[in-house]
């Protein structure tokens, strides 16, 4: 049960252009492989999330965010199916960001993402996230440079109040390339289970390929801190994109090493008024 | 792979101790066979919820809502774990119901509960419900027996606005035997990672089981109605339990049979728009 550690960016200048969008790194099967592989991941997966889950009932404040970002098409909703989907779905909560609704447009961009972080004991899973505020709104130019300038520092500064507050912060950039996409967008367009999920605007956005990049790897590197690093996923092959985020949230889980919380009762008494009780009619 | 029909509670005057609590109703198999059946159903179930998800990203309103009732160690977290746990999570929203914070007291009874209900297209769930203000506020006194009257009404008002506005409601009420809930109270002081669930207050709600069941039993008849019928699920067998929520969720959602929407935009359109395309790089 291999770690993902190859995929953990390293600090400094990113070039996307160099990580292969087809690799799979930490990994020697093929797709079989990688399925039966995650499958397997469910039950370690679900026993660290409950012990998680039964400190944040007994006063822990720990918690774990995974944020996923990516590409249309890059697969985070596949990752919340197949992948978040081997957890218990009570201790966790999915939110995805849209784009920002008049009200939120009224508060600073962090406003609508605090008001959705997981409370403590759960698994968050953010599907898209305060990210976007430092990605298409560059592309698009909607904000000018300098206050997406401020916003690095401003994400930096959020997540270490996150870290400090318990949070366990697991940012993962499912990495495709333009291909890819198309292949996908294409399959969308054969398959009449799959036109709700196309939008003539995502071929549009197509036509922003470059700048989206330039836009994600000044992100990645102004965002790599150490106590909340990125995770570029390869993930033009879907069993691997769902098994390695699988892993890193288990590898996640494992640092935080959840313990099942003591009694805070006396057992043998509880156990002796079981016995003593007039039985129940 | 048969429907639950026989799960159903008819209309009238109930009286819980002739419902068996172990029995396995609509279904021939075992243990195994009914862990099967379960897993069977997962594809129908995804299959099903996803077209309802569709629908209402194409603006339809509809969405189902279940609801579970139960005395401690019904089996309401297994449920959701094994049963709610076969759907995209993307899909589902899971509300549990806990002591009402000061907030809430402050609110007509049903505040807090119209706040959770699930956006269209989600399949929503209550872990308790506003079930709860004519149930446990009943058997120890804290609201006065004309209000606890009067809710009766004003749930099923509730409950056919909702269905008026596109909302199926499946309520579903876990049942099992004072010996059942012994066993498993045991249980949790039995095992090291069961603590955390352990409250000696469910010792002392024990002593009011015969006021639960009266309580149950008016709740049933009161507000058993056509638009959203109650339906008792023997819940001694964990399997049973699990696996006919799986079925009456199936059912509940062929029966609102949601349909792919179809594209608002040009198929060949579109496919041209990226078979013109300049790659992007």
């Amino acid at each position: 049960m291999g770690s993902m550690s190859l995929l953990r960016l390293p600090p400094g200048p990113v070039d996307l252009t160099t990580i292969p969008t087809d690799a799979t790194p930490d990994f020697d099967g093929d797709k079989a492989d990688g399925k039966e592989a995650l499958a397997e991941l469910g039950d370690e997966l679900s026993d660290l999330q409950e012990r998680l889950f039964a400190e944040g009932r007994s006063g822990s404040h720990r918690r774990l965010l995974l944020v996923l970002q990516g590409m249309d098409t890059s697969g985070k909703g596949g990752v919340l199916r197949h992948t978040v989907g081997l957890i218990d779905p009570q201790g966790v909560r999915i939110h995805s960001f849209k784009a920002p609704t008049e009200e939120e447009k009224q508060h600073h961009f962090l406003w609508r993402v605090k008001r959705k972080l997981p409370e403590a004991g759960y698994v968050g899973v953010f599907d898209r996230s305060h990210y976007e505020d430092v990605l298409i709104v560059r592309v698009h130019d909607w904000v000018d440079p300098r206050t997406v300038e401020s916003r690095y520092e401003q994400i930096n500064e959020f997540e270490k109040e996150l870290a400090a507050d318990g949070t366990v912060v697991l940012k993962c950039m499912l990495h495709i390339s333009p291909d890819t996409q198309k292949e996908r967008l294409l399959a969308r367009l054969d398959d009449p289970t799959k036109y709700w999920k196309f939008n003539p605007g995502d071929i549009d956005e197509r036509g922003h390929w470059g700048d989206y990049r330039a836009a994600y790897e000044t992100m990645l590197e102004r965002t790599n801190t150490e106590i909340a690093p990125w995770h570029v996923v390869p993930a033009d092959r879907k069993w691997y994109r769902n098994l390695a985020v699988g892993r890193l949230l288990r590898d996640a889980l494992r640092g935080m090493n959840p313990q099942w919380p003591t009694a805070d009762f006396d057992i043998d008494a509880e156990k002796q008024r079981l016995a003593d009780e007039v039985p129940p009619a």
